[in-house]
């Protein structure tokens, strides 16, 4: 009940992140009684994250740069006697020489190895690897195109439409579908150009189009004893551009043997590459077929749903690796319990082409009551810079089955009150409503192939006016 | 995954409460598709659940009496097209002329049957009922005392110190202890005379008094069809004058073996009296003895925390129960995860005596996370009344193991910011750090021996200020 080892050896940990992630690093660290550093820039001064982590120091005045800057966060770190560093989410949480000169400097990474992170960033090589381990990839060239010639060869092997992408890319940017021999001489040259811009790398590589496959992850965590196990999958089909927009785990429509298959298809890519702390392993399947797309190497937004049905708290989780600590269980320990679904509550009206809607947050009052989860770090009066990611709140619900999560899900985006801005909230509550989502039969088509959905009305509720007005009121007494 | 029979017959359900438990019952109502109707006094009017519910009707100005007007009640829902009614917890819910006003009716009471409060509520009857059952009760008169003489004798059977309680009672009132036998001539009298006027009864009874006992109750659920299941026990040894303030499931002080029998204990109780419904069977433990103390024949305030370990939703159980389904699962498929921690918040001030801290709540901000389950009707603005129960928020917080669950509950009672008026808060953050607490080893002498933990400092922190003025910044700016 009581005693044992310590929780953990670390004793400071910076957080090299902010908005809703850095908050819940800082909360881990809190309830595992780890001190906690928190970096901001000019615009962020008075953020969440800020005013919650034990000390804060300034990164400058430029919005981003502070955030994306390896070598001060390092130095920081090393100066306020930090001995890890979380990277959360974005940010440099894939950058392989972040984490190699976290490295150099003895402080702890909390994260895979660089040598890790670079492998599996490049996207042949991580290819390469997940081949050699018999994990399945889409069908495609066998490492880096030599030439215009080499990828009609390619294509014409494997059949149109096809893939090129660049190697060393990501986040959906330098990727070109082409439908026949045509379009991929115009677009081979362009995916280079841009490659060569965006990544510093004229590398580009062909895969097959999976056309409108399915998009199921699994999260899985590994310590440095070379422990891996998976915590089951999630399914992130309900995408708009490659933004995930709602995440559900697990997969409503996996069959129990496909979850155990691509459960140990995971753990098998994360032993391939000797992969230590959390990180994601994602697939498209079509049909009754499973292929390797990449593996996210951090934490990821959606980690919550996953806490949610099988009770891991994955931070913390992670700063145990970190610090050297076997995880807490086995595979076998590890079971799930119905279903959870996040809602990327963003600042973005979704009837205008879901463009950004950054300002103030003039009345926010969360949803609650049972299985509700809200990870954010917004709050009456915080006003959305315009700088970062336009996701302002994480709102998380679980319940024992399928349709009484869907109702949950309805209930709290109606209980939730975020005003002065727009969000995709009423649009998600159009999702919820509709049968092709509810039979939990879907793949990334969903979004694109239902544009009836972002017709509704934004009319406010009387309740939502009446709330608005009591926080006025009590701003107004002036205490 | 979908279709199936319908998850209700209801249709439309009169909520008989206010507070927190009203905007529960009204969340379930919403996610099972069922119309909600709130009552409320005029001092209520702008108040969270008549906001939220489908309709709203006054019971008049007197702050108190429409909530106790069982007539009133019942003809409001028989108007308004209601199938059933719930009463929540504390005002009629416990009152059997209002269940069986209800049947009268042909409108469902959203608990057992008018007989069964009836007999539950009477305490020498429901005692008879358990120890015909085979269920233990505490040692004391076969039924109620006729005379001094009576008592006497019974007292010293069972040895002195004994109780004497009125059978009619409830709420901690009505309840005498006395060590010898020169104090039961002098109370003997004065509780009679206590009962007659509370309770317009002066039936008493007389039990052995059990000194510092474990209070350990079993939540149960039991469907129209004959099928009772236990959902595992809370401990709510962490009380003040009879009143609960942190309770905890599942118990961490119950062996596997205690908790098997307990829960079986608390079944066999509710098949004896034919209950219905949900309910929570309490009892005392001491040393290796279990003994009976009552039955709640309602919900609960604390069922959230059963809700948490279990994944099962009690609520939306009772609504199904009441429209005549069964109850969704067997005691077989029914398992508990982790250790559930709920923190009443009272608007209380405990470093004066726990006096009432009623008035305007100038700023609240919900805690988040994982693990962090918030059930309120408070929000920024809002005046609490002073004519209610003091408790305005349940703070429930969840972990896998004891531990964490004591760091999670300190870390969410860390970011809860609540202000205007004075709570228990700070007081639950002094017990969660009492190394008798964290051991797991406690019953309900832990309060008052401990009066040291009253010690501390009310100081702000600097992050509730910035939130504070940021809230009052956006409420200026006039939306």
């Amino acid at each position: 009940m009581n005693g044992g080892a310590p929780v953990s050896q670390l004793k400071k940990v910076l957080i090299a992140n902010r908005g809703e992630i850095a908050v819940r690093i800082v909360r881990a660290c809190a309830e595992m009684g780890i001190r906690s550093v928190a970096i901001y820039t000019e615009p962020d001064r008075y953020a969440l994250h800020v005013k919650r982590a034990d000390e804060a120091h300034s990164l400058g005045e430029d919005p981003i740069a502070g955030y994306l800057d390896p070598s001060a966060i390092v130095n920081l770190a090393a100066q306020t006697g930090c001995d890890a560093i979380h990277p959360g989410y974005g940010f440099l949480s894939e950058n392989a020489r972040f984490a190699y000169l976290c490295e150099q400097k003895g402080i702890k990474f909390i994260g895979p190895k660089s040598s890790v992170i670079e492998r599996m960033g490049d996207k042949t090589a991580a290819r390469a690897s997940m081949r050699a381990a018999g994990v399945p990839v889409t069908p495609g060239s066998d490492g880096n195109l030599a030439s215009i010639e080499d990828a009609k060869q390619v294509a014409a092997q494997i059949g149109y439409p096809v893939m090129i992408k660049a190697t060393s890319g990501g986040g959906g940017r330098g990727i070109r579908r082409v439908d026949n021999e045509k379009e991929l001489e115009q677009q081979f040259p362009r995916v280079i150009s841009e490659a060569t811009k965006a990544f510093g790398s004229a590398d580009v590589f062909l895969e097959k189009c999976i056309i409108n496959p399915r998009h199921i992850e699994v999260q899985i965590l590994a310590d440095s004893q070379g422990s891996v196990v998976h915590l089951y999958e999630r399914d992130c089909s309900i995408q708009r551009r490659n933004q995930k927009l709602i995440e559900i785990a697990p997969s409503p429509q996996l069959t129990p043997e496909q979850r155990e298959y691509i459960g140990g298809l995971a753990v098998k890519a994360a032993e391939a590459v000797g992969y230590e702390n959390a990180g994601t392993v994602e697939f498209l399947l079509t049909g009754n077929e499973v292929y390797f797309m990449e593996m996210n190497t951090r934490v990821q937004v959606e980690h919550t749903i996953t806490e949610q049905i099988t009770g891991v708290d994955i931070v913390r989780e992670q700063l145990r690796v970190a610090a050297g600590l076997p995880l807490s269980f086995r595979q076998q320990d590890i079971s799930y319990r119905g279903f959870a679904l996040q809602f990327r509550i963003n600042a973005e009206d979704p009837q205008n082409d879901f463009l950004p809607s950054f300002g103030r947050v003039s009345h926010y009052y969360a949803p609650g009551g049972p299985g509700v989860r809200v990870d954010t770090a917004i709050y009456t009066g915080y006003d959305i810079p315009p700088y970062y990611d336009s996701m302002c709140l994480k709102l998380v619900v679980w319940a024992l089955n399928w349709e009484e999560a869907i109702a949950r899900g309805e209930r709290a985006l109606d209980d939730m009150h975020l005003q002065g801005i727009r969000t995709t909230a009423p649009y998600y509550r159009q999702i919820l409503g509709n049968e092709d989502f509810r039979s939990g039969q879907f793949d990334t088509s969903f979004v694109p192939s239902h544009p009836e959905l972002l017709k509704y009305s934004n009319k406010r509720q009387p309740g939502d006016i009446a709330l608005a007005i009591a926080a006025a009121v009590a701003a107004h007494a002036g205490w």
